[in-house]
């Protein structure tokens, strides 16, 4: 069976990588996605390297399963192009600053004229509204402005920006719910609407509860390294041959740890009796754990809380993470052929379905691969005006 | 209008962070969402603190705008109740271990017999199936397994954890993801299905281009600090008072940036004429940097950066975030009145529908608050019946 959102057309006009990563889930899920590109040089991420062949690793990843139809928006021939195809898309995802799609008559306010059960969806730094609304941004100052910094690093002077670019990536995520819901919507009323998603409050909403503890008690949250805030111990310790991550979440967990390490001392020591305790005594409590589990290597000790159930793992590279027997048994690491870079790999569908099975239709398309199957055979433009619409830069 | 999930009728048997999260999302976007929890105690994020009065603040922000029914799934009449509820559901999430619902009678292969149409959604660490399944889990060991870590950090040598439960927060995301392009096959098949969603391969899925990078160029990506890898300067900087974001992103913002800093100098420069030979004397082109932000605030940065257009940025704290005129303006700050606890904070919804509006629909449910709600006037329980229920704990 097909993946479940086989019905859907989506017409993509982002670039990069908010907009492009809700239409490759779209597209994981079996929409067929048309990704408009810019004649001659397409979606600035083509030329994000490493290249593999002539064709990016980055663009090929984030652009698998589209097509790729050449039309430059400027140009009242490629716009035409862009208008029909708005008229047969159910979806329509943006990221262009707020501002640009009204000069370039492809706002929502244009395309629902045209087809009023679209469903549009602006992906934008700070969103359609606001008082910075139209302030350039990339993720980095997202990240800054949200908080999320703030609550990461290795200690509280020392504010770290995580090392994939999680804002416009829970931009595309949640862009991708708001169509979802849009279109159930839709469904009951028969109309299509706007759906307006700013990187910055999709980042607000994902700090956990940092407002709510701060706005309850006061207290600035900080990075804490990889502790817990309120659990003892569940960290990051120094092994033997390099770092394993611990989370002994309860009491029951503590008494089986302090088994399997061999220091029931611990179980006796008066600071670190319950966890509020070992909270409370938590330096003490980090530096004797140290000392002991610097003594043997990591695998003899994850071999050891694997047996006892206490959670526990490596803190794998990349390399590693390639390896893990149980990302290669969940299809997680998928091969794809490229017309022209050839075999490469591809982060998997992360979400596993029982009868409409998501995957991957293709690769990433080559610039302008699909201009003749969309133009001529769904739009019915005759062929041998292609030769010409290229001639003039409109498509 | 009410929200786009209006018609949907959720039974959420999750607990503490990844199902709850999902949960929450559909609450936002209307539907109607009936928690399930253990008599007595509830959810375990119930006890997270700081509390607010006797209410965690932890638990109210993940869970404003669900019900709460108390059933004891162990107890025959309790898991009565939840067949009940499973029958008349379009949708049942739960984050158990794999195996745990087997054993209760509450599987997706039981819950099909009573109700063909469910969407059975599962959030777990790992995923119902592959070799470390059953493995326990928290946050901390997928992010140190699923190599987010291995990219974030100070330094090459120290890898750090994103601040917030990140892999808990994008395995919700895409279990809704995953909800929502069911019941879009539902629709048209009308059968449900069984979507399985892990942590581990949602982390694997947004660690943007480092898989592609790596297989390509056989480089491990290590952290990076607050740099971009390969387009400078595009960092954190430090001005007099504080830390900013600066996103010089191509050579006309060069020029600009040089400008603004009084640094024509540097464009004189043959070590920075181009962002690769930029990128090639890194460490000289942040150490002059350094020295010229250092000399004012970032307060004054900001303004002549604004000017120019450059895109920048504070790293701002939990307690600025909150003054930030565009997050207010944006409704990102939304105030909820709890019956026990009062007045409080959550992050509003990062979606923002043209028509069906997303509006949070009240506050987190006290313990069982729902109780006769649900059991009595859905399920058609005699209300005398309740008591007894609860006497034999099966509420």
């Amino acid at each position: 069976m097909p993946g479940p959102l086989a019905d859907l057309f989506v017409l993509d006009l982002s670039r990069v990588l908010a907009g492009p990563f809700c239409t490759m889930i779209l597209a994981d899920l079996g929409a067929q996605v048309v990704k408009i590109e810019r004649p001659g040089t397409g979606d600035d991420s083509r030329a994000f390297s490493p290249m593999k062949g002539s064709e990016s690793a980055y663009f090929m990843s984030i652009n698998r399963g589209k097509k790729s139809v050449t039309a430059n928006l400027k140009h009242p021939r490629g716009k035409e192009i862009v208008l029909k195809l708005a008229k047969h898309a159910d979806v329509v995802v943006e990221n262009f600053k707020p501002g640009v799609t009204k000069r370039l008559g492809l706002s929502y306010e244009d395309l629902k004229v045209v087809n009023p059960r679209l469903i549009y969806a602006s992906s934008t730094g700070f969103g359609q509204t606001g008082p910075l609304s139209e302030k350039a941004s990339y993720d980095l100052i997202i990240q800054g402005m949200s908080g999320i910094m703030s609550i990461t690093g290795p200690d509280e002077n020392t504010p770290i920006k995580v090392g994939s670019s999680v804002a416009d990536i829970f931009s595309g995520v949640f862009t991708c719910i708001g169509i979802l819901s849009a279109l159930r919507a839709r469904d009951r009323t028969g109309k299509g609407q706007m759906v307006d998603v700013a990187m910055l409050d999709c980042m607000l909403s994902v700090l956990e509860n940092a407002i709510a503890r701060f706005t309850v008690n006061g207290i600035v949250p900080k990075p804490i390294a990889n502790r817990h805030p309120s659990i003892a111990p569940f960290s990051s310790f120094t092994a033997s041959d390099g770092q394993i991550n611990i989370a002994v979440g309860n009491d029951t967990l503590w008494l089986k740890f302090c088994h399997v390490i061999n220091r029931q001392d611990l179980l006796e020591d008066a600071r670190y009796k319950t966890n509020d305790l070992r909270i409370r005594h938590l330096d003490s409590l980090i530096a004797t754990l140290e000392a002991t589990l610097g003594k043997r290597k990591s695998e003899e000790w994850l071999e050891l809380f694997e047996k006892a159930g206490i959670p526990a793992g490596k803190v794998d590279n990349i390399a590693e993470v390639l390896q893990n027997p149980q990302i290669i048994a969940r299809e997680m690491l998928v091969r794809l052929v490229h017309p022209s870079a050839g075999e490469h790999i591809v982060p998997g569908v992360p979400m596993k379905f029982s009868s409409t099975e998501a995957v991957i239709q293709q690769a990433a398309p080559l610039l302008g691969e699909h201009n003749r199957e969309i133009l001529v055979s769904l739009l019915g433009i005759p062929e041998e005006e292609l030769p010409e619409l290229e001639a003039v830069g409109a498509i």
